[in-house]
């Protein structure tokens, strides 16, 4: 056997212990997980088709979002349209739409609309078509959080001009960098499809993401005709694999055992702790970041008080720095991680995020006296 | 804001602690993870943009299939195959394909092939024709490992079919349940696209996939002239989110951060043990394993010793018992778990791994001892 090796050298950095320096996560996400999650992550593990995984993946939106869906699910969520028409309709970053903007809208294009979560876009409204029925939406998506502008986007009436004043479509909502940080009602709401992120506020590490569906949304899904062009978001074998429909489980994918248990200490951890008092504590250290960083000169992106994300504050780039040079003293001097920013952002903001267990006042001192000597030490004219 | 609450309960499971039993998996994967990969996945968290993660996420492959090829990635792997035309060749489950076979084949229907991996097929040749090019094969897919059927797929020779003697298609090789196990030489054998799992021989939880790819499917990804229908596995922008073409990265999704650091672990260990020890390993555990089955009365579904995945065994499930049973029986009495079959061999066959970590001589004696304990249990005309 060994006469058929090439005798190729394994890498030289893999011979060498695993060195990882500790950072204060205060970027968008991901933030530091707490050491008990940490734990639940590094239980041994079972086997994806045992129940015991299945009851650790299952409960969690129902604590975080304060809904009585019919099916709450978790999984690793990519971000594909194949086959869709989208619009976009764009507001100036730092502002939020209001039922009224996205009526007069569709008013003028009699369509429905998305608004675009992820790389390149903050808080555009997409006008989303499909096949044969031109103009007519199906889905309205927008973002809770707007982790690259730091909007919270409010939600009221929203599901209404949904499902009646409009086109009856569905409402999707993106609240990964506000779930468990700021209120948001699934059933009040009328929220159709709700899903979040686990290493936001819920303070796991990246690679799940959960997910939950409006009986609205489980009929659309399972009237569906045609197949899907992928099995990797086929919802009737997923609901099926998940343990749902109370059918004989199907083996779909091998997921990741591990992650769920962090994701659920998580969601644990805020069961304990409770909805409104994290929403509380949340509010209260922004209040308290933005207050400082005002002290400090600053001036915040986000000029509406009510309209600020709890969890990611933006705030501008002052006259005479570089946003880079800040991000990276902050990081080399202090270990603390913030961001620029991102999309229509990029190069206007710096992102702080107090998400969770980060969210804490001595965070907020640690940040603020870290960017008070960023200020002394990275104007421009001292570089 | 409390007045707007809905006071619904959390779910009582959440309140309680995390309880998980102890259990050794010998089924096809997830594998068992070793407590040193466990503590290095339950580091604390940085961020997907920091240069040491992005040093733990490349270095893989190199060491696990002796290539030097020139892209070394890791992803989670989704498997979909939108607008492309998929056809199968069958060889009877328990067998191999031959070059001969594929050639064979070829001359008849002047095509390409799919061998499919994964959920309901096992050791199925599938030919993969696309667009204005009718039966120009693009890729032949072949699954290395067989897992559900327990076969280890001859490479010898289908790289230089691909490349010289049919249509210059890209050999795509599946090597979830043999990498690390069994010999497999990535330049040698010129295999073009080289991919595993993160859960099986390399011991760490499910979630991530080292893939590699050759210069040959690099210039064919980069010379691709149609957007690819997802962003989700845009090879190029991932290219450039991995850090592979020297380009500024542009953010893509946020990783399964402490993923990466298990794999690394697993990988590490993998290096420090060396290649050779480890298929010697799984080679010798294996042929223990088989001699305990047969000293039990049983028949191995693989006829040939050589054609013998040394990482998963497939036995037939013996006249006057059923599969389910004996399953149950060595979950519930012994704590072990082993499978039944999968796609064309279930019902037929009981499925025992020995992968990594799992893959020692105590481990076959435990099983064994379990197996024969069912043995004596589990007949029909005892329930």
């Amino acid at each position: 056997m060994a006469s058929n090796l090439l005798h190729v050298l394994p890498p030289q950095g893999l011979l060498r212990p695993l060195a990882m320096p500790e950072r204060l996560l205060l970027g968008p996400g991901p933030s530091n997980v707490h050491p008990r999650i940490l734990a639940a992550g590094g239980r041994q593990l079972l086997g994806h088709m045992h129940p015991e995984v299945l009851q650790v993946s299952c409960p969690g939106p129902q604590v975080t979002a304060q809904l009585k869906a019919h099916q709450n699910l978790t999984l690793p969520l990519p971000k594909c349209l194949p086959g869709a028409s989208v619009h976009e309709l764009l507001k100036p970053p730092g502002e939020y739409f209001t039922p009224w903007d996205i009526e007069e809208v569709s008013a003028g294009h009699g369509a429905g609309w998305w608004v675009q979560a992820g790389p390149g876009g903050s808080h555009l409204l997409l006008c989303f078509t499909q096949g044969l029925v031109r103009h007519k939406p199906l889905v309205l998506f927008i973002t809770h959080g707007e982790s690259s502008t730091g909007v919270l986007q409010p939600l009221e009436g929203l599901g209404e001009l949904c499902h009646r004043s409009v086109h009856g479509c569905l409402l999707l909502v993106d609240a990964v960098a506000s779930l468990g940080g700021a209120p948001i009602f699934m059933d009040q709401q009328e929220i159709d499809i709700l899903y979040s992120g686990s290493q936001k506020v819920l303070n796991a590490p990246p690679g799940t993401a959960p997910i939950s569906f409006s009986e609205r949304a489980r009929e659309k899904i399972l009237g569906r005709k045609t197949k899907p062009p992928s099995f990797y978001l086929d919802m009737h074998w997923l609901a099926n694999y998940w343990g749902c429909d109370g059918e004989l489980r199907r083996y779909h994918h091998t997921p990741p055992i591990n992650s769920f248990f962090s994701l659920r200490e998580g969601l644990a951890m805020l069961a304990e702790l409770g909805l409104e008092k994290s929403w509380e504590h949340h509010q209260l250290n922004c209040a308290q970041l933005c207050q400082g960083l005002r002290d400090l000169g600053l001036e915040l992106f986000v000029k509406e008080e009510k309209a600020r994300l709890p969890t990611v504050t933006t705030v501008r780039v002052p006259e005479g720095y570089d946003w880079k040079e800040i991000v990276a003293f902050l990081m080399d001097n202090h270990a603390i991680e913030i961001s620029g920013g991102l999309g229509p952002s990029v190069g206007e903001v710096l992102r702080i995020g107090l998400m969770g267990c980060n969210s804490t006042s001595s965070n907020v001192d640690r940040v603020l006296h870290a960017l008070r000597d960023a200020l002394r030490c990275c104007h421009r004219s001292r570089l």
